[in-house]
């Protein structure tokens, strides 16, 4: 499997303070096909060379790098989703299942995950409109070869209720550590509840907001156009969001500002200075000197730096880096040294 | 009330890197008098009278320093537990009570703790024999004017059992981190029990081990000579102590040097980075830093600097040195300044 060296996301973004970068995912399904869940292995093998087969045009280089998810060691399963080129569901999963990467990474297709495509673009900061023509080009793309599953009352028809309709997703990952320090975390819970966004951890449903990093995304699609979707993301939710903890961060300076000097110099002294780290703290830690770096207390650490760290320190992508990092133990060895390395230069 | 700007056991004194310091204490009760628990105020009245006025010469100034824990302010009572002098049951104890203290601050003496005299002596590192020395001394000068209880069977007569005998505690404050890391510090703490000695946190009975720090005392006294106990501690008790705690410093070097570097590196970076910092934290913190200094990974800290911190993070000590630790929260902005400004010198 043969994957850039480095993830788009590494780069800085449009509002990259608070907004570390913008994903959309489009769930399509065959017409013809039952869904993944009630298909046949033959049935979702038929899917899996149709869509592989499809043609595609220029802005796609003529085609995606394809990898057969039966064919990776689970090492590179772990790398696709530390990459978030493939969901922790889809990478787990047993059924014959692939997935196609385009040349900058910023365009994966999961054929075979809970429907027979979801296709996702990720950019780094806030980009949400170049997410999605993205997406939107691949998909009429491949519809120009390929039925899908659409329904005149509904739209498309996907596995799971709450993506039929325009059957998108729009989400942004955000960094909201003014809101957490604050204390105003669970009040702007509430109210993304109450405007039916979903806010989720670092890797998605059920995990926790290790380094206060959140994916807040739309909950419904049905009754919503796409666009509709992506005006009120990109001209309420995120402008709005990225307020709030500019806000709070602004706060945090005026009201509690050893807290938060606490915070952002704890973590860099104790990256610099530890000699085993786990990728929990390494990532807690990082967050925190990246706040440093957006409130201006860390003049020699670059954004991109840390935000190539925090890629680099999770466990696949340590163990391609470093090949000593064979276990739990030597990785904790290892990630020390790659980040005092990286932070010392 | 008036006390050093420093206690004496911020020296270094032998065996300083296992040893803290060495304690003394001889429990007495005056012939005549029920115990402390049984008497009335007025016959606690009396005992203090006699102790307090009984002649002392030359060795102790011609007097100690009394001071009267009944016009003492919480602050002050709690400087006295932090520095050793009281303990923790006297501070908080109601009945008319007094502490003397000489002028070095080695040897302190409680009226009315639970016998109606605690003698009792504490000199930095391992000079039990010292330790012992003055105490017997006062002990001796004490027993010209005034008669205690004392049976030809028993010994000495003392409010609980444990000390009827000699009536003598001895003791050593033990810092144990090697045998904490290596993971042999349950097993010395079976052979402990099996030896009747007692193993016990920072401050007594019932405290936990913060910063890895033990004091070791002998639980029996019946049927023990002094000589015997204080023979027995220093000849065999604390050298092999401290044998077992330099073997496994020198398994962690051998075996675990990344852990015991972690701990050494934090230790010293976040002491040098923190804003807010609790006293807990802050005894853990330069505890480890001990270690480092002990095992030469850290070239440009004194011993002496440290046992000096260790004392002045406690919240009495603190609130002396800053006037601006008025409470829990400045408490930890002043600390983390104090240690700050301590490790840049």
């Amino acid at each position: 499997m043969r994957l850039r060296e480095e993830s788009s996301t590494v780069q800085v973004g449009p509002e990259a303070d608070v907004v570390m970068s913008s994903r959309i995912r489009l769930a399509r399904n065959l017409a013809g096909f039952p869904f993944v869940g009630r298909a046949s292995d033959a049935q979702r093998h038929e899917v899996l060379q149709m869509v592989t087969r499809a043609p595609l045009g220029q802005a796609f280089g003529g085609g995606l790098t394809w990898v057969n998810m039966a064919q990776t060691t689970p090492q590179e399963r772990q790398l696709l989703v530390e990459r978030h080129l493939v969901s922790r569901h889809f990478a787990d999963s047993t059924v014959p299942r692939t997935v196609g990467v385009d040349a900058e990474e910023t365009l994966s297709v999961m054929v075979n995950e809970e429907d027979h495509l979801r296709i996702q673009t990720i950019l780094p900061g806030a980009r949400l409109d170049h997410a999605f023509e993205r997406a939107r080009l691949f998909d009429q793309e491949i519809e120009s070869s390929i039925d899908f599953a659409f329904s005149a009352r509904w739209g498309y028809l996907t596995a799971c209720p709450t993506n039929v309709g325009c059957g998108v997703r729009v989400g942004v990952m955000l960094h909201l550590p003014g809101l957490r320090y604050t204390g105003e975390m669970e009040r702007v819970k509430r109210a993304a509840k109450d405007m039916h966004l979903a806010m989720r951890g670092f890797y998605g449903e059920g995990t926790e907001a290790v380094g206060n990093f959140y994916q807040v995304s739309n909950q419904l699609t049905l009754g919503f156009s796409e666009d509709d979707l992506l005006r009120r993301f990109t001209q309420e939710t995120v402008p709005q969001l990225v307020e709030y903890e500019r806000t709070a961060r602004r706060m945090l300076v005026e009201s509690n500002r050893p807290l938060l000097e606490d915070k952002v110099f704890r973590a860099a002294a104790t990256l610099r200075a530890a000699r085993l780290l786990g990728s929990e703290e390494a990532t807690k830690l990082l967050a925190n000197i990246r706040l440093g770096i957006c409130m201006e207390l860390i003049p020699d650490v670059s954004l991109e730096l840390v935000q190539r760290l925090l890629l680099q320190v999770q466990p696949a992508h340590l163990a391609r880096i470093d090949a000593t990092a064979t276990d739990d133990d030597k990785g904790r060895i290892a990630r020390a040294a790659l980040v005092r390395r990286a932070l010392r230069a």
